[in-house]
């Protein structure tokens, strides 16, 4: 016998600029949008039968047109609104609505900062994922990625095991490289989204900055708690990140000295580390 | 209180090349490994303790020396072996080796296919995932990616809900574009795996080609129950689909018909549709 | 005194799929196409006065409108239609149709290739770039791109300068390995396009796998040189080949030989090597 | 007859990493490197001879031992610097060194800006290219890449020719966004290069900003122009500008007014718009 398993669907990639025209400045919105729904599709697949098969088109369609009256204020509102929408459908069960906001910035001038000139920042993206259920439940998660961080001190690997394929050098003193991708769970489903985003952000580039690491394992615990601890609004943070390896460059050959100054930047391989950090009531 | 939750970590984006130099020709292995870790690795994050964190560039390593004696055949083999090995560590509860394979042709020439050069083939790359536990279990899957299909005919999409934010038209004929994540689960874990791969992708594009679509959902639908019903040693199929739509152009301003002649290709956005068909008694 | 220098215009990744309905099976034809402008166009930047500015937005047009009648062949004579088509504005001096075609193949099926199911093949992109003048002038190259080529054998690379900063030892065998873009500029202007690129191409092919490479310069002069001597339609071959290091991976601390066998695929850095062969009576 | 035509070599993607550590913070600089030479490298084309051959290794070694000793200024300098190394090679008759810098901040911390973590900008990339020939001659351009604007009023684009083919309607309210690559050529060689370089790309963002803008043509004269105008050391600015397209969604059909708030944001296709200002004494 053979049975139809987990599954959903959606769309992906919607693109939405929102212009905010205000009366002495425009804002941009940029946002790129995924939908994902699950619930009784089962005889789309099995039978063809298109009847419970909320178009993905129409999606789209929602996205566009939501955004005119609902996307004001931080994309977690926003993202709430829509998964309501869909999960209020009666074949839906969960609705997830994935967006991450690309960043503007004023073009700064000799007059200040441009009212209607934007640069994009580049530095990092914001990300929000929202989940509500047939049942009225909601969930919460927001984050940050492509946010990429070195730590020119104060990062050191040593004392792990050695067999007989371990090559790599203990070291007290590496370059420690790594491209964010960090999620969190917020425990309210109503707040001052970007205050708190704003917040914990933060605090997150701070003690990434300020911690002393033996590992980017351990480089997650000390950050993750710090945000768990600093926030009450946090119930999980979970991380993942790539260790970017810089290589000091061998230049012995050419009769120099390297204490630490000349390195090559690789992406391949690369360490990837993933990991959870969170509050043990929650459990 | 705040605990480490769930974590893994490992070694990714590993270039392995084999050229296999056999008496009349020679052959080229081009993989790229990821290796991943689960265990007990608490210490390492909570106390800094490393003494249980295999170095990552001990992973590369071991992907490099293992693969001068043991990948001599397929690489679910390989895979296996090298799971095995990360799994008898003591501290190692899961070791998951992915394996994505990059296919090359001999070059045709005047004189034959040669047999020491070779075409990248990019149709698709061939993909596994091996997991070995501390408790001596083993899963294999293996699938394929980047395998870009389109259906010119035989792909409607109708019946579906419409309500205020619905615009999409019917359709009964339609172009069905998609590049296919496909991933299957095997019940048996030694197999001829080669042979077995060949006839399971075999099936999957001879009913991808046959078959007249609904809709996407169902599309996964009919692939992937035949996959199971043609090839016992599956256990399992999973597909990651998106819809790449192709829009036909409005020639009516120039006073030109289209009758399903020219279209643009797009990429965003695009539906993403992921379904699993399994065996029943599986569960 | 500041003043306007060359200046062009066009519309880029312009993306058109064609479905040519034949009474036994489909044919796809996939391009991407770019339209660049050169002509009297010096008003538009320095008082911005568009009327001679076409706008890039018809050229989009045109490239759709014309793919219902004029699409019919080869790319070359696609282009030939387009670049005189834009040519013939009177504000236009030179127009330059670029086009990529993206492969596609039947899948194949028990019941033989589909009619209407297609695979991407991936192997390489067709090019093509025919430019048009205002005095009648056409000039058509040709070529491939993304087509990845790697020689397992008969490759060296010796007899270079050594100086201070020179490490790399001399090799009589190496991995060379190449993503080939190939550019050939043709004397006719009326060919039967497709076969005289097969042939072309299939010479390419031959003479890269055949011949034995002293550097990627020697490889370049030998393949250029033989594409011109056996086909005369041929005025110049242009190469850009980077060159893919493949590395020897040491294993002599694991207490293992590598005779050729282990590589590592690496892509930063590469080299990069580009030159011409063409006739000397063309100059 | 057969012969050699233009042709060049060289390593691209050297990837370069230098700390530079001063007794109270750290600094980085994030460097890819390209150099290509001319010169005398006929024989190893048509003969294999290597003997003038520079190894693109050597080039790579090169980089980074220079790296100790020149990289304290401005990359200008050190491009200088190297290329000046290679031209006075007997071989060689023109060596060029392009190098990307990519920007890193550090990260703000409650103690102020981190002295040893770093955050990646992102929001743009500057270039230069230094080109030394073997007469003892320099030409240096400079510029940035993968500066992503958008303007959200200001921008219209109208009175342009009209076909049969042609559909956009005129506007005098668009939006208009583009990824900036500019270069432009210096008069002098030897100049404060990042105080010239910060008043340089100053004016660009302000007169980017500031401008009303008739086209993207009449942008880059009014901006290039500006350029010029401002400053003295400028030859020659050159500007490679997408038209990345924001479409106003069609809300209508939902029975919303779209009064320039909702937009689709879209890549392909784009317009491409390249040229040169320059000042006229110059030719």
């Amino acid at each position: 016998m053979i049975e139809l398993g987990p599954n959903r669907y959606g769309k992906a990639a919607i693109r939405l600029v929102k212009i905010v025209r205000e009366p002495d400045r425009n804002r941009i919105r940029d946002l790129t949008v995924a939908i994902a729904l699950e619930g009784d599709f089962a005889a789309a697949h099995t039978e063809g039968d298109n009847a419970n098969l909320v178009a993905t088109d129409t999606m789209k369609n929602t996205v566009y047109a939501f955004a005119q009256e609902h996307l004001s204020g931080p994309v977690e509102a926003y993202a709430t609104v829509l998964a309501r929408h869909f999960a209020a459908m009666p074949q839906v069960a969960r609705a997830t609505v994935s967006i991450r906001e690309h960043r503007w910035a004023p073009i700064p001038t000799d007059a200040g900062p441009s009212p209607d000139a934007f640069l994009r920042t580049g530095d990092f993206t914001r990300t929000t994922s929202v989940t509500a259920t047939d049942d009225g439940g909601l969930e919460v998660d927001a984050g940050v990625e492509d946010l990429t961080v070195m730590k020119t001190a104060r990062s050191a690997f040593r004392g792990f095991p050695r067999d007989a394929l371990t090559t790599l050098p203990e070291t007290d003193d590496r370059i420690m490289a790594t491209k964010v991708t960090a999620t969190w769970h917020y425990g309210p489903t109503d707040l001052d989204w970007d205050a708190v985003h704003d917040g914990i952000l933060g605090t997150m580039l701070d003690v990434l900055a300020e911690h002393a690491s033996l590992s980017v394992q351990h480089s997650i615990w000390i950050v993750g708690r710090a945000m768990l601890e600093r926030h009450a609004a946090l119930a999980e943070v979970r991380m993942v990140l790539p260790n970017l390896h810089h290589w000091l460059v061998d230049l012995s050959p050419f009769g120099m000295d390297n204490p630490g100054t000349i390195f090559t930047a690789t992406t391949e391989p690369h360490g990837l580390i993933e990991a959870t950090v969170r509050r043990s009531a929650d459990r």
